[in-house]
């Protein structure tokens, strides 16, 4: 009953020619399609009508609220996490910050009123950097659990991998089953992937101030999409330092403190190679942006 | 307590800039790195070890079980969801196939050892299509439920986007839990994406065959990574048409007989519009190939 | 290859007796253990440091935001959803509320920050009712997404299932991403089960109220834990009327205005067979109550 | 904004009263309703046309392929999970198997043909143990991904928490994608709950048996389901050692070999007091049998 075709009947019209063909494709001519796409939309999947992609075009609105800690983890382990092009911050080797945030999107009119479409809840490291002198911060690891989000991040140059995070909810009430918003309130956040915990914090509120301690640089990412073909497989597509431009950058409710956070190791994963040495503040606050262009590198 | 930024602080250093500098970067030039990358891996997130990566460089090893219908929609609908590059087949207008597969991966050594990462579900339409006078299969839209999967499959040009997908499974065992693989034996399967229904499939077998119906011709898609940069939005990185390369073609237990086939309507969906004015063969039976390769046409 | 053993080698001793034994054991003795039992804790698993229970004894705090509407069904379809022991009442024949609430959880001393044990989603519906001329509300339809909360809603009769449950969110940061809480702000709510879409709402706030409109009335559940031994799948262990006791209950941030609500139906579900004829407010506000206790009708 | 109504307006009825009404209800006589309930349905919910019902009344057919590993933990540590009324088996102690399910379900006609009902998965533990001086088998944790499969559990006595639970698959042809079910093929299998791995196991096959190693003996479980009225927490209503009654039990393609085992500590979680001290044969097969009835010990 086993049929072991070997790329024969079906596929012989191309198996000799695979090499040849993609060889002789300039690089770089697949940017500019001669006759326009008549396909619809931004990312995947393109379509007749364009609705149907992960992602529209831009502009992409957020709003979220975030649990993170700022952390140290060893500079050797920090710097082997950049991608060339990126050197070590001298003035605070190790230095980074563990965020989670559940956000809520809207790329048009009322996204938020299809809450399993615009809501989604993320997990990201950023680590100190610099980009030819200028301070950064790079994201070698993100986690959300939304595709949606997954498909605008990868055009951000955000490395996303789906996963399961899940932080502690303030409510406007008091009440014995939330935390206060205020001295002493303590939130945790967790994430898991693949089944296994790879990173849990807990954070305890001392007092406001005016922004998040992690979003005081401009974040770099690495835009990467691969080539299949034969002979390629180390050669990318799309291979580009960016800088994310976050405009409109706003946030509420901002609160620091205290902290712990644990990156727990699991195959797979290189998550827990940046393993907290020591810790610095813990915060908890609001924020929103928009999104409507990216600095190529 | 509100602060709006708007890109002063943070963003001064880029933001009158953004533009010019994304406009100087030549058409390619980022697709061949002047200094080698110093992270490791093929997919996001490229790291020091390289493990972390969802997808590692090919080898890919696939086997599953297919359960699907051939089916007719429109034919002017057919022709709508083609990409610029190729045209309807006038052998058979409108004629395509849905398919669901329950596959287990292999990437290197193993790997089905680690069943969450290893195993995933699947649904896809395949139709009719030419390119260049060579009949072709165009998948215009697809499901999986795992990210490592979503990731090789938008590096073929699969169109991932995350679903649910479940099929009635057989068992070396007689009972009144399961089908029968025979004649008269049948079978359902489903999918589902942001909570709602979009396709299901019901499949009496009838009689052996040699090769499921479905993979009958070459696959062609769209590889796309879109631009972000403010007025490159419609100026994708890569867009360029795929022919997959499908090595060590192997069928078994290969049935066919009549099917159901219905696509159900949803937002942000277009599958509906594909909907079956009529059906052929039902099918099931397992499959297995290793992908190393991807023509670009 | 196969083996049917069918109760032989495996289960020859109990084969003959089951009846008799089943029998033979007096109606309600079970109830009262005559030696106290080792294991630990309050549901399922019992254990040895009787941790591992899904639920621990009470008392359970909770604190949620809840979106909903009011709607009226059709009064035959209202009085057929009714358990053996409660009226339709006639004040308000069809009336009810279909109510989407994000809850947390806190059984213990700071759940909270074990988010994904202490936070689900819920949908429920209520229909007004009487018993013994007292207007309660009846809950026939109840989901959540938490093993844990459906374990503590089956002690109290609640009849929950699992679903997957969200709605839009509130931010305390003005953003394009999310509804105002003020007049005219829009908030949606969506409940899926088994894939298949079931409940979806839009709510309009237009004014502050005192309380959410839909906990006006004692909540009227029935306790049900069937028997599997044969002849007995009719005569359930316990079957018996509940009324809720809800301490310290509180609101806040209520609103109300207008809304849409709409049940979808469904194989394996009767939720749309209470389809809104009208719909009456629409709601959004937070809630807050704790449960030590259970009145038995 | 914030109202305490503490059981004031709408508790005021029941509040004073709950103890009293609870404490005048005679032990078991819910169990018996005077007049027949008009709702229809097995558990949970109870509904007009009886179609909603999680479990409809057996007879419940199953059908699975299963892999797992004998194992000894410590004495002192399988004596504790025991509940009162089972005595440890001084045959062997210690002794156990840990059990890894892919199941496939049928209540009625066909029930294999709605997949995303019929299918789950499950891991559970079994523990040698002597009930009245009989070999039985102890049941102290198990876990499924499928509510109307905790349903049933729970009515049968089996103690079911929401798990994810996978195993490698095999696949009718010969692929570098799955093992061979034959001398040297390698399976295996992982269980996560609340994002954390809790088990996993790999089994390599050597030669065919008869049956599988962890299913030859009857299993006891114990049916409970407590109360929630103030003062009767520790009075369950339901409280009783029951011993399965698999009808129709049927073995097929079984293999058993060696195998590794390991149990992972988690918060809330007790599996891993069982850690194995050493590990017997590894197995893997098919199984199916009906449930229809249930023995009261």
């Amino acid at each position: 009953m086993e049929k072991n075709l070997q790329r024969r009947a079906v596929l012989a019209a191309m198996a000799g020619t695979t090499v040849g063909i993609a060889a002789s494709t300039p690089a770089g001519a697949n940017a500019t399609p001669a006759t326009p796409e008549r396909l619809k939309g931004y990312t995947y999947p393109l379509s007749p009508r364009g609705v149907a992609n992960l992602a529209g075009k831009p502009q992409w609105h957020y709003v979220g609220d975030a649990v993170g800690v700022e952390f140290w983890t060893s500079p050797e382990a920090a710097a082997a996490s950049l991608p060339t092009g990126l050197d070590p911050d001298p003035a605070n080797p190790g230095h980074g910050y563990a965020v989670f945030i559940d956000w809520q999107f809207n790329g048009a009119t009322d996204d938020y009123l299809d809450p399993p479409f615009s809501q989604y809840s993320e997990f990201l490291v950023l680590l100190d950097a610099q980009w030819q002198g200028t301070p950064v911060a790079w994201c070698p690891f993100i986690w959300v659990d939304n595709d949606a989000s997954l498909a605008r991040g990868w055009v951000q140059g955000f490395p996303k991998k789906m996963g399961s995070i899940r932080q502690t909810r303030a409510f406007a009430i008091d009440s014995p089953a939330a935390p206060t918003v205020g001295k002493g309130g303590r939130f945790a956040a967790v994430m898991s992937a693949g089944g296994r915990r790879l990173a849990e914090t807990t954070v305890t509120l001392d007092r406001t101030t005016d922004r998040l301690p992690a979003l005081t640089r401009p974040l770099v990412n690495l835009r990467h999409f691969p080539r299949l073909s034969a002979g390629q497989h180390d050669n990318p597509a799309v291979h580009e330092l960016t800088m994310s431009v976050l405009a409109n950058l706003k946030f509420a409710n901002t609160w620091i403190g205290t902290g712990e956070l644990r990156f727990l190791p699991a195959p797979r994963e290189e998550l827990a190679d940046l393993t907290p040495r020591r810790v610095g503040v813990g915060f908890r606050g609001s924020l929103s942006y928009t999104v409507n262009d990216l600095r190529i590198l």
